[in-house]
């Protein structure tokens, strides 16, 4: 007798909407297997090819397997969302999508990337692999406007957070909104740098589980995470630097000055550098007070190149 | 017979001036000890009173120690700063200065905090110590413009970059404006986080010691860092984000959450938190493309906490 709950992305919604129908509804405690669709829905797959990301269909993006309905749960409740495990379909894609991304008007050509992972790496090349750090890029709960609300950017109570962090072992605590909570999730990633730049992570079909958990009038402004680090090998770092009075110029600069770093120190073609840095590099704020200059710093782990 | 060329803080410069005699030169290669005062140049010191923040001279603010004349370096050229390493006062200083920082609006009073630390730890309070990750703060070339140049923020050849990854083993590369680089540096920090949010990290008079290199004609926009990050023990990290379409205000959200958490959960008073905040929290940009709503999300690493 299995006590994990199983639910297959059979009825994938576009969006959120408060008055959808539970797929599923759990006590809190209840360990629960989730089907998440990569975000292109189905519309790219490893045999695509380049002119396929020009012809997406974005009525279709990222698609969220859900509702799950969570007993008990009631607006000023926090819902806590333990990520206990990933099942991954071993392949991932990366594109750049023309009008999308940080440095858009400097990439406006299509580009479609693939990779393979195990448990440990993904090969981004043969010459390059990341740690596989799975997480749901789009994870959260129904919002309380009624309605269906658009899934394409994060808000207070979740959604396309692509927040990295989110992997096995963290907790994230969600503001719920409505009864039950009607949680959400897709758009699984096997890895993404901090800020995810090109728009686009390891994008992956993957199976993830969970479990969830109530704090009752407990009320949150905007979601927080509980995550471990666990020291791997010695990191290299190169960093690039973006000063500039505006955090945005500054993070496209060093983006930039990384991109440029990485075709003259790897070789690498400008659209291999631009979204490796989306699934390899991280951006940090440094320093945001010594007015009227802030930093944005880029930061490539060297390690990943074998 | 040392081979160690020392230089102390006899003559500190409020501003970056490229007319400035040198107090030092050097051959590429040498080994170079830098005296670095801290921020306020000698006008905090242990035995100061919270008045003495309301008191200071702000034309006093920031000295660096310098400048050095770096033999053969020409505009075009990187010059590699290494830095090898430090010999600390073991006390330090954090300030919530009024009208100063990430919350200013929201901390209008002053506020002063003392730290010791040794060669593992700062000793933040009995129950609160952070890894000791000396740097300077303020660490450059003299711009191209003539005349006198604020110290107080960072520009394309460094200055007050305060980025905690500038410590012992990293090299940064700098690109040199003048003649000679004329290089100088202060504003010694024993921790920092990723944004120094309060304004003020663990201020600390420290020596330093680094070693000038040179790549010819190699021209750089700006700063670039190169690191290496040793695996400590496992970090246990809790993250607060803020979500808006605006990068500043999502970084002050998470902030102000973050300051939320640590007076319920550690309760601390107001000030502890936000100065906390600014030698210990990192600010990353978890997500800068699912328009229009961005993540900043800040990161506590919990283990800091005896």
């Amino acid at each position: 007798m299995s006590t994990i709950s199983k639910l297959a992305a059979v009825h994938p919604c576009y969006g959120w909407d408060n008055q959808l129908q539970p797929e599923l509804t759990v006590e809190p405690g209840v360990e629960v297997e989730i089907e998440l669709v990569e975000a292109s829905g189905g519309q790219i797959h490893p045999d695509s090819s380049v002119e396929k990301v020009t012809a997406l269909d974005f009525a279709k993006i990222n698609p969220v397997t859900g509702p799950v309905y969570i007993k008990g749960a009631e607006p000023q409740d926090t819902l806590v969302v333990e990520i206990l495990g990933f099942e991954g379909s071993q392949w991932g894609w990366t594109a750049i999508i023309p009008g999308f991304g940080l440095l858009a008007d400097e990439f406006p050509k299509p580009f479609l990337h693939f990779s393979t992972y195990d448990q440990q790496w993904v090969h981004y090349t043969p010459e390059i692999r990341l740690p596989y750090r799975p997480f749901p890029g789009t994870i959260g709960v129904a919002p309380a406007e009624t309605g269906l609300q658009s899934v394409v950017f994060p808000r207070n109570c979740g959604g396309n957070m692509d927040t990295h962090d989110l992997t096995i072992g963290s907790k994230l605590y969600l503001p719920v909104q409505v009864e039950g909570a009607l949680f959400s999730t897709g758009d699984g990633h096997a890895a993404q740098g901090d800020g995810e730049v090109c728009g686009t992570g390891i994008e992956t079909p993957t199976k993830m589980r969970v479990r969830f958990g109530l704090k009752k009038a407990e009320k949150l402004a905007y979601p927080r995470i509980e995550t471990v680090r666990e020291p791997a090998k010695t990191e290299r770092f190169y960093i690039t630097t973006g000063v500039a009075p505006d955090l945005m110029v500054a993070a496209k600069d060093a983006i930039r000055y990384m991109i440029d770093y990485l075709t003259k120190e790897y070789r690498l073609s400008a659209e291999m550098a631009y979204t490796l840095c989306s699934v390899a590099v991280d951006l940090r704020i440094s320093e945001i007070v010594d007015a009227p200059n802030w930093i944005v710093t880029a930061h490539l782990n060297q390690t990943i190149f074998i």
